[in-house]
């Protein structure tokens, strides 16, 4: 089971807002629908809306009633700017759509199908990628994580934040594969509670030894010993390595360093945006009062009750042991480091490409 | 209006499970009843389960049906024992209950009726000094503030966590009354909420600028320059100045320091405890797992996942800038100030004695 896949010429999605209570499986016929699909959380997790907005392209692609190249790619640019503008922050989602209409842009071939046959096919070899990716960061992540370690996590970075197996999660999975025992403290992640609601459901499917925690007991049990190493992803990493992740975050990484606790930042190199010096130019992404004040239908505030409701922080590289990718662990100097693994990938990739013909 | 107060010989508080939602008085006529109160918490907050643990001592010497000394010096032991057990961590419960029994078991009146009279007087007098305590700390700590400032706030301390006016959320009030303008960042302070629910509404009500933020938007706040002070109550505090309150508080205190925002405990002499030399020997209260799982009936993470809901953590002293106290603000060497602080309210309370007659 995938997070996001292709099916019926439709783009379909596990419904991520009803977990755990329901599994949903949502369907969008139109580039509207996928953005919508964004924005409004039913797929969340970088490398996932990474995938959704390559479908979403290859959809528009398809949906186009275009007959020359050049409104199909006009078609393409519109359908680009409408996906990118659903969530700021991630810049998984715009590397998904770029990567599908450079393809568009660079292709030789004269049928419109074709160059549709071709997106898809593209966004079909992102997913499977992202998998791959997925596993080969979680190995390398395990390699750092003692025997019998309890580690803390913050939002979900599993199954359900990428098309499989997951980010910081997929370091758990690994550990699990390799039959090396673990134990994971799970931020139940105000305000949008993807770890009460999505961690600790994947991680009670695979029966890894979890607990669950208000995000304030974390300083408590790391400060009391409980804490061996602190895990989480990121939806955007500045090229000198400053995160950009789940609200929250931060605090986590300070507490951390202030106890000489490990901090890994788990992200594929498509995470990585190196046309950003540092954190603070990442734009972060507001949303609105009610995922503070509700859960549910329920008010939890007095009504009218002014909000500020940032989704991300940024945690500068100086808190960071080590960001885990698909080609390695990276160490200080990040700057040195993220470069060397994105050039390494970026090659892979256009091998890959070559090896599809 | 009082957080908690004696008529019609009951105690009577504000059912605080039940705000922002509804506003109800909750009656009761035994001392099971007053326990259940403060385990439950219709009633929280450091100083307010004094004042209440003493008016359910006052209530034990009522319904005693004790007819010599003795019998009913057992039943305020008792009662004192059954009290004492409903919340661990608060010291100011046990400062209550025991100045009531010591009260009882040092007075040479004869007859049992007016020793029954004499502990609700002073069940009272406690109560009326923790109003006119908690103006004199606010003013303190508002001496600190910077006009303009944006104040960080955690958990409850306002009116409702006393008997009225408040310890940190006091220094609030009292830089509305002096006409300093300020702004509070509102922690919610998951699990129980007691930010969303209470501070919010009593900020709301005083008409003070406030913004809720979920508790992981903290560290945001203070890495980009937006909160001047972080201010918090307490539980209990060490000798050494070690600080236990409302779980999370550590955190914040640490991501303060990092930053260099300047970090205040606002707490009364009744919540020092100069019998414990430092904060690990402070007992930390686990409370159930529902108040992680669910927000009322409703549950937000998958059914039977195991839970770890420490409800306090002790922030280490070296993270505290003062302690402000109704003696005046505490600086470190705290062993020698909290001492110092400690003795001038004892004296003054035995002098408010002997005014009284």
């Amino acid at each position: 089971m995938r997070t996001v896949f292709w099916e019926d010429d439709k783009v379909k999605m596990i419904d991520q807002r009803l977990l755990p209570g329901e599994f949903v499986i949502a369907e969008f016929e139109t580039v509207e629908g996928v953005a919508r699909s964004i924005n409004e959380m039913y797929v969340r997790g970088a490398p996932a809306i990474g995938a959704t907005g390559a479908f979403g392209m290859a959809l528009a692609a398809q949906n186009s009633p275009a007959i020359d190249r050049n409104s199909l790619l006009a078609d393409l640019a519109a359908a680009k700017e409408l996906l990118d503008a659903a969530r700021p922050t991630a810049v998984n989602l715009t590397w998904g759509t770029r990567r599908l209409l450079e393809l568009a842009e660079r292709t030789l071939l004269p049928e419109l199908d074709d160059i549709r046959s071709a997106l898809l096919a593209e966004a079909q070899a992102l997913a499977d990628e992202d998998v791959e990716i997925n596993r080969r960061m979680g190995f390398n992540g395990a390699a750092v994580i003692p025997e019998g370690a309890n580690l803390l996590h913050h939002c979900n970075t599993g199954a359900l934040a990428a098309v499989d197996f997951g980010t910081a999660l997929g370091v758990a999975f690994a550990c699990q594969e390799q039959g090396k025992p673990i134990h994971v403290w799970v931020d139940e992640t105000r305000p949008r509670l993807q770890g009460a609601r999505l961690t600790a459901w994947e991680l009670m499917r695979a029966e890894i030894p979890m607990h669950l925690i208000a995000d304030n007991a974390a300083g408590h049990l790391m400060r009391t010993g409980k804490v061996d190493v602190v895990i989480f992803g990121a939806d955007r990493v500045a090229a000198n390595g400053d995160a950009a992740n789940k609200i929250g975050t931060y605090k986590l990484a300070v507490v951390a360093r202030e106890n000489g606790i490990p901090v890994y930042c788990v992200a594929p190199t498509s995470t990585v945006d190196l046309n950003l010096a540092h954190g603070d130019l990442i734009p972060i992404e507001e949303r609105g009062a009610e995922e503070v004040t509700g859960i549910g239908e329920k008010l939890i505030a007095p009504e009218g009750v002014p909000v500020y409701n940032p989704a991300f922080d940024v945690t500068p590289h100086r808190y960071l042991t080590g960001i885990v990718t698909e080609e390695g662990i990276c160490y200080p100097p990040f700057t040195k480091s993220l470069a060397e693994a994105v050039g390494k990938a970026q090659a892979r990739v256009e091998e890959n490409r070559k090896a599809r013909g």
